[in-house]
């Protein structure tokens, strides 16, 4: 059992194509390491980004509905799996850390075109422009699943008794600065998370 | 702070729409908190039932075109999306343990009367059905799902140089007949999962 491990590419010499996706699926295994400031309901401990993609997609199947019309599930589905990735290598920006927003956007690029490009073309291809559509939310899909990206955390912390927002001081202006997108895919969305954010500052959980 | 939390319902006496479905959102946050046996591929832990679930949904977007022609993407990614929020209730059942596999059914059924009617109909019902095709494996998507259900633990298993299966004792012949149902969907993948066994077997790391 001290024999070297296989490979995916050395198990298939012949399957250039599927050893590059069996690849891609092994590295992305990492994303269950990335931590986020997000707490579990019950607050035993932070979450991680993949459950945090797994439960923003079943969040988009639950909440499809209140999307604008018209909003292709399987895009916002495929955008959600997709978006976190790129924090592999680029780390978790907190939405309230301004210092390290700054270079957000540069190091998620790189670690776009190094983690994507681990797949074949043109799925490669693909992913990168999934991933920059949510970055540009400039389609009915990215809007609303920014909308998500969004409302997962704020339902979390205000039900977690704004235990994270109180750590570091949140302010409930900076909160409805972040949540503001949220009304440019759904009205309806905007509406829960401004009655959460108002009956959290009502309770002193925001500054 | 020490004022209750309003629930989602009290949020929103004029919506039971919307606060059934936010209701569901909070609820199936436990499945990150479902251990299965399967470790990272670090071997640091063993991974949770949203991770997973997460991991085999971007797995489906990959490995897609090894699939049945014709394979409707939509319906798979729902399939794995919401396929182990039954085990909220039930539990993580090892593939390899044949006492908890006779019960599994029924227990499984009950938490899917119970979790899914935490939505409003008819989504509380479509969502049931895609469950239910999934466990019946009698559609093309339900063929791919469960294929890609058996195939990552099997990744895992093989690339932690078979931990979990030599804490079990697990026979290559057990293996074999899990995985068989890999090749209904897909013939080049159940030749992947082939090429892991046997060398699995040939390195001593399944019995």
């Amino acid at each position: 059992m001290t024999e070297p491990q296989a490979s995916a590419v050395d198990l298939f010499p012949d399957a250039p194509d599927l050893a590059r996706r069996v690849a891609f699926i092994l590295e992305i295994d990492k994303l269950k390491q990335v931590l986020r400031r997000t707490l579990l309901l019950d607050a035993s401990r932070v979450e991680n980004d993949a459950e945090h993609s797994w439960h923003m997609a079943t969040m988009a199947l639950v909440l499809h509905p209140y999307a604008e019309p018209g909003t292709d599930l399987l895009t916002v589905l495929k955008m959600l799996l997709v978006h976190d990735i790129v924090e592999i290598d680029a780390g978790d920006t907190y939405v309230y850390d301004a210092a390290a927003s700054q270079t957000q956007a540069e190091r998620e690029e790189r670690a776009a075109e190094r983690l994507f490009g681990l797949l074949p073309e043109p799925h490669a291809h693909d992913l990168r422009e999934v991933w920059r559509a949510f970055e540009r939310r400039d389609t009915r899909e990215a809007r609303f699943a920014r909308a998500i990206d969004r409302l997962q955390p704020l339902l979390h912390s205000y039900h977690t008794e704004g235990r994270v927002w109180r750590q570091n001081a949140v302010a409930a202006a900076d909160v409805r600065r972040a949540m503001a997108i949220i009304g440019d895919s759904s009205p309806r969305l905007a509406t829960l998370a401004e009655d959460m954010i108002s009956d959290a500052e009502r309770r002193g959980l925001l500054r």
